[in-house]
């Protein structure tokens, strides 16, 4: 299986610091199957095979026994030609043209926002259902933007299978982290305003930032001046205001979608958002500390109650140890982890709570949660 | 002169990113004198001398031209008998102990709270005036808590020289940082509330925690398993909540002491605060992302002027170049660091802003708000 892997599990997350029911959310899948390659499956094709997320795809997609009858590994034209291995059998990776999508039920696109932009509406037309993992079509009114365990609703009716193209489109991944975990609680008792602000990994800003950081880090220890190819600025041992543009109002693209994606996944206008994202020097997984203001009272215990029981949700919350959600625990794991759960003592009464959220960018952040949507339409 | 180096300038910040008006505020001591070993000085006394802080207190008197007829460095029987050199003099390390303050004016003290329970109170009785680093009396009632640049006023009539000795307090190295961009917006239309997240540095737990952080860091990426001394988890391409202990409302030491330092500094019982306090794998500088609810409208071009103005401060806020404070460029510095100066969109007309702050933990986190305290004292 072709599989985006680094030798360093410490640098990237691993197995050295088990999580407690890390493999929750795996169960959530409802149409799992224990034979991938089925001619009953849909035919899917991966469009960005050889980029961060598309080889998460292809691990995700294994993970979870994805079914399918053929698979197509699609990228550009640079990449075509080059072979991959997955579940046993060799694939020749295709360059990507407007004649890929023939007789494709599905595709996962993650090659940006202008391929998608390009190659997105060419596949509906083939009747293929795109799931997009970039920004292109995310506030587009017809186009459902689903977090699965959030607003699955949003996708009905959308199903494989009967010719019948459509869009659905992939949230940011800081969107997802934090509404994976502010969503059980907004259930209860309304969320009116949040305030989030990020701790976010290389790995957003794909492989070659992941690299640049590790490469960097090196430099800096050696004494040597810093290579920066990605960023304009020293990423080792140093954050910065996240890289995306910086619009009219002040806020940058990522921030903003933060705003606007939570309103249309939570079909609440009304809700007020606001946030601050940071790059910090982590290689995979994405932390934020989100304060959360409240309609209907919430206590704490009662919180935690509830993000126990919520699927893709795994608690970590012991003050006594000292033990909360980190990045690198959370790193190629499928659970986002919530910790840090109390009573804002900012606010009155029961009105408000502060939480810590971890989650896996490439994972649930990105790949997980696309193919937890392509299950849906099965 | 002794001083704590490293010779890696872009590990611990340096002189390769330039600071616009990086000398502001070192312009603010207004008994400032070009020779600094003079008979007219006090008799100053360094508590702690041989610790990151300690000699960063030799560091900043030196720059500052902090006038003494005579300074003795005081450290643990374990350090004393080390030979210093400070302004051209050679200095031993003398052992700490109830006799030490015998005939000194002021004393600096940065040796953890347990020291300064002991010996603070025998320094006062021998009649120094001792400004205390630690958290031991900060939160004492007739214990003045000084930002220089934000409430002078509550040690007025405490004058060195006079044989009468006095407790000082320095505040928190996150609370110092967030005020110093806080209170000039605070003084304009009064904070009602304030969400803190913090990106803290190394350099708060110690040149041990540092130390530990390169040590890590060399080994993931030498694949090695990572030593955990200082702090029992991974730190290295990593980041967890803040290490000091959980109190039972949940939130750790370090959140609270925002909470609580900010309203004694501020005089004003009613602000309400909320943080998270978050250590990141950054060497000596903090950030943190601020939240800010006002009682009176404030918008961003007027924030942003107040800010210019301010003392100690320096606004990094180019939006075009998405050119923001990193806590590698505040490093060694003297200046807070301000930027992200922007509405927040999910607050009613003008009553809201979300601000970003870094500052050096070293220095205006501790030692050079404790020399500027000593300042107001001549």
């Amino acid at each position: 299986m072709a599989t985006f892997t680094h030798p360093k599990t410490s640098l990237f997350g691993g197995a050295r610091i088990p999580m407690p029911t890390a493999t929750k959310s795996r169960t959530f899948a409802p149409f799992r199957v224990r034979m991938a390659l089925q001619d009953s499956g849909p035919s899917i094709a991966v469009v960005g095979v050889t980029g961060a997320v598309g080889q998460e795809f292809l691990s995700v997609l294994h993970d979870r026994d994805f079914p399918y009858r053929s698979i197509k590994m699609l990228a550009s034209k640079r990449s075509a030609g080059q072979k991959l291995s997955f579940q046993g059998r060799s694939y020749v990776v295709e360059e990507l043209t407007g004649g890929s999508f023939d007789g494709v039920d599905i595709a996962l696109f993650s090659a940006g926002g202008s391929i998608s932009k390009e190659f997105g509406p060419i596949a509906v037309e083939k009747g293929t259902i795109v799931v997009d993992n970039s920004s292109a079509f995310r506030m587009q009114d017809d186009v459902p933007l689903v977090v699965p365990e959030v607003n699955p609703e949003a996708m009905e009716g959308i199903k494989a299978g009967k010719g019948k193209g459509a869009l659905i489109a992939n949230p940011n991944c800081s969107t997802i982290i934090c509404l994976m975990a502010a969503t059980p609680l907004h259930r209860h008792s309304k969320v009116k305003r949040m305030v989030v602000s990020t701790y976010q990994a290389a790995s957003g800003a794909g492989a070659a930032a992941m690299r640049e950081l590790e490469q960097q880090t090196h430099e800096v220890l050696e004494g040597k001046p810093v290579t920066c190819e990605i960023f304009q600025r020293q990423y080792a041992f140093n954050l910065f205001s996240h890289n995306s543009a910086v619009l009219p109002n002040g806020y940058n693209e990522e921030e903003m979608k933060l705003v606007k994606e939570t309103r249309k996944i939570w079909n609440d206008k009304d809700v007020k958002v606001t946030a601050t994202c940071i790059r910090v020097p982590v290689m995979r997984a994405h932390a934020e500390s989100v304060n959360l203001e409240f309609e209907n009272p919430l206590d704490e215990d009662t919180a935690r109650d509830i993000l126990k029981k919520a699927p893709g949700v795994v608690v970590i919350d012991d003050r006594a140890a000292n033990n909360f959600p980190t990045p690198l625990e959370v790193s190629n794991k499928d659970d986002v982890a919530v910790g840090r759960i109390r009573r804002d003592v900012s606010q009155e009464g029961n009105y408000g709570l502060d939480i810590f959220v971890c989650g896996d960018q490439i994972r649930k952040g990105a790949a997980l949660n696309a193919v937890q949507i392509a299950e849906l339409l099965l």
